[in-house]
């Protein structure tokens, strides 16, 4: 079986890392030369160009590319695909992608592997990336079973745990547990530095340690994905800030009339609901 | 010289470990006789009482007791010490310890070391818990130069990062890199769970992963911690939640106006910013 990656990057490149350990034929498509010159060098693909021609043995394909690209992408490649070819994606959002790209290409499946690391590009690409990392599929009712199978099949693999929702619910749940962080740990960084007195800001930087290093973590991250969460997710970002904006004022309120008991009892629940988040079923 | 600990939990059992190495006499009161007992046989004092009395011949005294009975603790050892000996804490905020206690006893200098790990309790205490750590102390126009000097003297010992600064600038200091990301984590748990769609609030736990889980780590934390930042830092808190409430504002307002060049911006100097919060100097 042939597979082709288009966007070697990290999840791009090591997605083909992982799929030609398991015996899979990998055809590697990106805009750089250098790319795939590199992608060929590292054993991430079997062959490279930048020419989507490469992609026509291909039976299913892998869209690795931004967010921003991914429909004049699917536009350049169709015309070499064969028409039984299922495509599939690895945006980190799926309601715009599943809504922009399924009517471009039928035997189209939404994916997002949830594994990442801080560095990007192809020379971060690592075996094992995807390892026991959810996997989520979003087929609607208009996506072809045989092209859930395949995809299925392939990304079973990989060794992730797989999960299947509507493209709506994923962005949900993206919103509350993956771009609300971000948007309450930039708001962090900035609130610290209107600081007025001097002398008060420095001292704040030197005695920062792994409670503020923790909080403000994916707030100072890259800026680009950020800004993708937000336009790409606006509507289910917007209410969870809402929500959260709601429980902050909730919580703000107790302290600012000395009601102890409220606010004991709301960190009371806090620790005791985290660990649902962080304790995920395998 | 005799060094007294007052309170053998965590900070208390690790200052007695390094104190000790360091050549001083260590003198250990609890009001638990088990602890005392564990103290003594973990070799974190050379003595150890229920009774202040064994304060009688101590020089120097850290009160590492929970803030919120510090004044009690000191008015039950006030009677057995020499006029001359010096008394310190090790409380996480700072005016309103030092208001309360330099009254009781003049020769008092506020301190407090900045480290910790998430266990408590004298089986917690650790050797160099504050190596490289800040220490800060809080000395007013009132503090005897000789009370400061003898502090500075034995805390150089632990070899910490010593930090001078009012009581009033410590708090706003600790408000922001503090108490703040831990309300706003405490927020972002409690936001969570009040998605009334199951299925999407059962799906964002499954996908929960290291951003979601470092936002939150602070704000699952222990409740008592969290009570005593509001209740003994109100103003300083209060003050900082403020301004974060603005940031998050002006992004939410940002997102809801699509106007992407505003949240570009801010998260590109979030970025940037938050380097100079994570790099501490030596």
């Amino acid at each position: 079986m042939n597979i082709g990656i288009v966007g070697l990057g990290l999840i791009g490149g090591s997605l083909g890392l992982d799929l030609r350990s398991q015996g899979y034929r990998v055809l590697g498509v990106s805009r750089q030369v250098a790319t795939c010159e590199q992608a060929i060098a590292r054993g991430i693909v079997d062959a490279a160009s930048t020419d989507g021609q490469l992609l026509e043995t291909a039976n299913l394909v892998f869209l690795c590319t931004p967010l921003g690209v991914m429909e004049t992408t699917v536009k350049a490649i169709i015309p070499h695909l064969s028409p039984e070819t299922t495509l599939t994606d690895v945006g980190s959002v799926k309601a715009w992608v599943v809504n922009t790209l399924a009517p471009l290409w039928p035997n189209f499946v939404g994916g997002h592997p949830m594994a990442g690391t801080a560095d990007s590009g192809v020379a971060a690409a690592q075996r094992g990336l995807f390892q026991d990392a959810p996997y989520v599929l979003t087929p609607t009712a208009t996506t072809p079973k045989s092209a859930l199978e395949q995809v299925e099949k392939v990304v079973q693999s990989l060794h992730v745990r797989i999960y299947h929702c509507s493209p709506e619910e994923h962005d949900l749940a993206v919103a509350w547990i993956s771009h609300l962080p971000v948007m309450i740990s930039a708001s962090l960084i900035a609130a610290c530095v209107q600081e007025a007195n001097l002398e008060v800001q420095l001292l704040a930087k030197a005695l920062a340690s792994s409670g503020f290093r923790d909080t403000s973590r994916v707030g100072g991250g890259n800026p680009e994905l950020g800004l993708m969460m937000a336009q790409y997710n606006q509507k289910s970002l917007l209410r969870s800030l809402d929500t959260y904006r709601q429980q902050l004022d909730h919580l703000i309120e107790a302290i600012a009339q000395s009601d102890w008991a409220t606010l004991q009892a709301l960190l009371e629940q806090t620790r005791q609901t985290r660990s649902a988040f962080t304790t995920n079923p395998h």
